[in-house]
């Protein structure tokens, strides 16, 4: 039954078994020889700009829009990011957070019984489509709706409901998210911020045990929050219990309460409209009500109680719960690349330097190779996380909403962390070397602030290290694949993993090598059999490229578990043996997001009528598939999967399709739907647009 | 004769021909399977860190402890630049410069009869070490003393020298360097400026044709420059003669004089104590004497006189002799990733998290093989490149201050051209990923504007296109190594380049594949002779190290060279196949390049006595030769010069080597000599050091 689960992961995942190659346009030659695009039969598709972002913003196209129509009617923010002192700019964004609340926007995602919309998917929609915006505000409503509403909602049981949720949904009560100390980021179980337990007046003493302890970085402490949800030790009659929730007010009519000292972080390198703080407490006390006691409780009489017995596996299902957070930072990242994106193609078709095919006139930038090598494959891979985002949101969607078997509600929580967690990963890291690049290829006027690169640059650059360091996220998803063979892996740490796969998996992992079922699989859809489907298969079809990402997730997975379990066996230190073989654990995870991925664009383009449409996704999924293998050629090289002339022939592959999408570049950014009001950007766009 | 240069360039550079491999210390084995540090024999080295420090300063070390002494005293600059308003930064930017000048650490590069110190290596040194500090000072500092300075001394005569050295060197007349314009940046022959004489008054009429010709980014324009060196087509009786430059009084007293009309450029993302903006010339009069007339003048009788007559030969003439403005560029960039390191070397030092081999205590993060594998490849590339930016350094001293025969002087010129020019595009990128690492790798203490990295992302962020873009700087580089078999290239324009090849050369090239003179070359150096000296050497034989990279430099270049030459002669428009090919052609370049900075540092590191620094170098050497294999892996294996499991030796040696230099890391970054004042970073290094 786990292996049953495991393989329904690793083999059939989200995407298709069987993908039927496009019908209509340009058929892809194996190994391209032209240096020049025109072939007698191909004809460029034409893209319908409007289908396609219909396409794009999927179920949520209302949500989008309304998004869209407030950035626009205060896309003055982007300017008053820049002329505003510091104070006044955070009050500007606060301000614009309560516009945003009072149009539902905001609220999507909390129970219509306290004003909220009770679409989650829909408030996931709204956050991403926000990050077109000023990025102060997307991350001050993150904090504001989604950690500290978030947690209460998930966290907290009907009396914090009742207590909290309407004023936070309006904006009335502003709060922030206590977790992180300025000694443990990452690892959050081993907090120091204790909640000692009073029977004598029922209330629980919330401490910062030392300066370590401090909680830092904490968005809305500095001046807006009125209350906090605080992560402590919880403590009850000298027995600690693990980390677990509180709410806890900080100030009223904007003073600090007794017991809580705020520092402001000051400046950072952006986000500077959301006041950040460090947060000390010296013996404050609340209500033993104050408890958010969804997963645990302390009796009137003053016992500890949780229907979860293991304190390690209450800790990740509480945690759990809050999964949005990443899944929010996640679209946010790829929409964020978005309007890097859509600047940078727009500049690269107006500018001109160079005479290169013409001595009378100067060459457009996109006529370049170079310049659509730079540009296209990024744009291709912001596609396919877009639509790996869709199926992570709609997933999302269906786990917090629609009920199900207690087993199965696990298996798909569990499954959903990790998606989550590496969707945000690479969408995170894909925003800040997209945003990077398209500054580059935008040269000087680039660089001006009015550009908009500057800011996102700024803003984003956190995206990568906050709500989970990316390394620590692709870990959690290595450590889930590795450990997928037991029922228990919640309870392991960072070490207990180590021992855990060392002592009781490996045996099953070494059985599954030479990735003899997945060859099973794809048996019958490519040609050449076991032996040789990876010779004989055409660049362009998308069972090759699957087959080839499948291949390489599972053969880096047991890689890595026989790694380790050689390692153990050999005597030394399972901790040294880990961080030794850290760089493979990585490439693992990576190599199974990315599958994740690529599985999710090749559903979408096979779902699509025939058509031009249909023809021109296609081309970009080619694209970004034949990169992805290309960036990672070298191994596929060293595992037997592809010879010198079919890695040469990737490579010319890429350069041909690269002209091919040349033709619709523009309108696969106009797509986007970024509004016109938030492009700014005179010196690159020929005029102020909007 | 032709062919003697090139073999000269291609195959001896200025590195060591056959080099020993160091006594004493650990000798890499070449296919380790080990997965810890320990074998009985083995003792890290134990730097002497400032012995290492004196080798990183070398032969002006006076100089930058100078300019680390002036940083020192006023480093409050670093906090002026968050705290005061723009207006208010730059003039304090301003008049940092003109305590600078006082020193005397902004003169050193002019002629001492000029109250310069007439040693343009100091000035060299003087300006890299100050990428130490506060980046809009350093580029005031270019603009005014390399830029503006640099072009009155090198294309001005006696007369323009006697007119404003003296001032400029001493702060007193600020100006600025205007050739940049909204409609051309990279292609600056195509300028659109006039300078017309007008032979009636004597004078040249300098006007902006329209808003495309305006001049933009230009530094010191919006408010200090009181004088402008104008690039401009000089227009005599009606034809046109190709750029030159012009210096034209622009303030007097800080007001514009007639005709001229600035724009302020506005926000930028980082270098904001830098006033750059737009100029526009409605029909400015300058005298004729104005003319910097060093190659090139009008008669008393107004004819157009140049000893080169060649206009484009003119034109490259001229520019060449503004390199210094890339060295320092270059040189900058290594300096300021330099500061980035430092932090993130002494946090991972610090900075625990999760329990890896110990249940007590948590493991700091640089003992973390994943943590080592970010940050060390990224050090070792410091170092190479410190050591290749050292030469092309003492080049450039050379060759503007040594007096040679014509002839010589030309190669030397070019041959520093493309040297500054490819070590500029690799040491600006080395920045930007480098400070992009450290930040993500301090996580969220690294996003507080304290800890130096918003500064130091924001500010470096321009280096890759300012100065010359990258990719276009590679493309000069390429353009360079395939035409090095004519004495006339600098005639050629992007086009006229890819005729030229097509037409002339290609015999040539085609003759020299396979690299057999290369295999030559090295078949006494290494075991195997032709067919197997890529299998049987060491892995930590620098002799098999450059054999590599100067295998991929010839095979990439003759490779393109064919590339170029199979379009052309199929038909195609060569401008058409360029723009197919121009990935070749960078990736040409880049392996040129990358050959150059390992040769620099292995030459280095042989020519130290045996010892302990000498192992621990040969470590650091042997870690960034095998990281830029194993980077570039993939075209090894398709290439035949990489088997399989050489290539995944590769990857576990660069582990192997990681865990080596673990020890002496931090003594890595102290040698840096960053003075303490520099760093803040309380979060980062646990207290304000200093």
């Amino acid at each position: 039954m786990v292996e049953e689960a495991r393989r329904r992961r690793l083999e059939s995942g989200d995407g298709p078994d069987r993908v039927t190659t496009p019908a209509g346009g340009y058929n892809g030659v194996m190994t391209s020889t032209t240096e020049t695009p025109e072939t007698a039969s191909y004809r460029a598709p034409s893209v319908d700009v409007t289908a396609l972002r219909r396409l794009l913003d999927g179920r949520y196209a209302e949500v989008r829009d309304l998004v869209r129509g407030n950035l626009a009617e205060h896309a003055s923010v982007l300017d008053e990011a820049e002329t505003m002192s510091r104070p006044e700019f955070r009050e500007r964004v606060k301000d614009l957070l309560v516009l945003m609340a009072d149009s539902g926007q905001t609220g999507m995602g909390f129970p219509q019984e306290y004003g909220g919309g009770g679409d989650l998917g829909a408030s996931i929609a709204a956050f991403e489509t926000l990050a077109y915006g000023d990025l102060s505000l997307l991350v001050k409503v993150g904090v504001q709706f989604g950690l500290f509403g978030g947690a209460i909602l998930m966290l907290g049981s009907k009396r914090h409901h009742d207590a909290y949720l309407e004023d936070l949904i309006a904006g009335r009560l502003l709060g922030c998210f206590a977790m992180t100390e300025s000694g443990h980021g990452s690892n959050v179980q081993a907090l120091d911020t204790v909640a000692t337990y009073d029977g004598s007046t029922d209330e629980f003493v919330i401490t910062t045990t030392d300066d370590d302890a401090r909680k830092d970085y904490i968005g809305n402490a500095a001046q807006h929050a009125e209350a906090a949800v605080v992560f402590a030790q919880l403590e009850v009659d000298g027995e600690r219990h693990g980390v677990h929730a509180f709410v806890v007010p900080m100030r009223r009519s904007g003073a600090l309460l007794a017991g809580i000292r705020v520092e402001d972080d000051g400046l950072k390198m952006g986000l500077n409209g959301v006041d950040n703080g460090r947060i000390w407490f010296d013996r404050v006390r609340i209500p033993r009500d104050n408890l958010l006691n969804r997963f645990a409780d302390v009796t009137d009489d003053g016992r500890y109680v949780s229907p979860i017995d293991n304190p390690d596996r209450r800790f990740f299902t509480m945690l759990g719960t809050l999964v949005q957070g990443r899944v929010c930072v996640s679209g946010a990242g790829i929409n964020a690349a978005k309007v890097a994106l859509t600047l940078a193609v727009r500049y690269a078709v107006r500018r001109r330097q160079f005479n290169a095919t013409s001595p009378n006139e100067e060459e457009v930038l996109l006529d370049y190779g170079l310049h659509q090598r730079r540009l296209f494959p990024l744009l291709a891979e912001n596609y396919a996380l877009h639509f790996a985002q869709e199926a992570l949101a709609l997933k999302t969607h269906d786990v917090f909403s629609v009920a199900s078997a207690e087993d199965e509600d696990e298996q798909a929580r569990r499954e959903l962390e990790s998606r989550a967690a590496g969707t945000k990963a690479l969408g995170t890291w894909h925003a800040t070397r997209t945003i990077q690049e398209c500054r580059e290829a935008c040269g000087g006027a680039g660089y001006l602030a009015v550009s908009r690169f500057a800011a996102l640059k700024a803003d984003t650059d956190v995206f990568t290290t906050f709500e989970g360091d990316n390394h620590v996220l692709l870990q959690l998803v290595a450590k889930g694949l590795l450990t997928d063979y037991a029922s228990d892996f919640e309870d392991l740490d960072q070490l207990g993993m180590v021992r855990f796969v060392a002592g009781m998996a490996l045996e099953t992992v070494i059985e599954r090598t030479a990735a003899h079922k997945l060859l099973e699989a794809i048996k019958d859809v490519l040609p050449g059999g076991d032996d040789r489907w990876d010779q004989e298969a055409g660049l362009r079809d998308p069972n090759y490229q699957l087959a080839m990402l499948r291949f390489r997730e599972e053969h880096t997975l047991s890689g890595v578990a026989r790694r380790l379990k050689r390692g153990i066996d050999a005597g030394l230190n399972p901790g040294e043996v880990f961080s030794r073989a850290q760089d493979h654990v990585i490439a693992a995870a990576r190599a199974h997001v990315e599958r994740l991925v690529l599985e999710a664009f090749v559903a979408k383009t096979a779902a699509l009528p025939d058509g031009d449409l249909r023809v021109a996704l296609t081309l970009l999924c080619d694209l970004h598939a034949l990169t992805t293998i290309e960036r990672d050629r070298a191994w596929f090289m060293e595992h037997g999967r592809l010879t010198s002339p079919r890695s040469k022939a990737i490579t010319r592959e890429v350069n041909e399709l690269c002209l091919r999408i040349r033709p619709f570049a523009v309108d696969l950014v106009d797509a986007y739907g970024v509004p016109p009001e938030l492009l700014r950007s005179p010196d690159l766009l020929g005029s102020v647009p909007g």
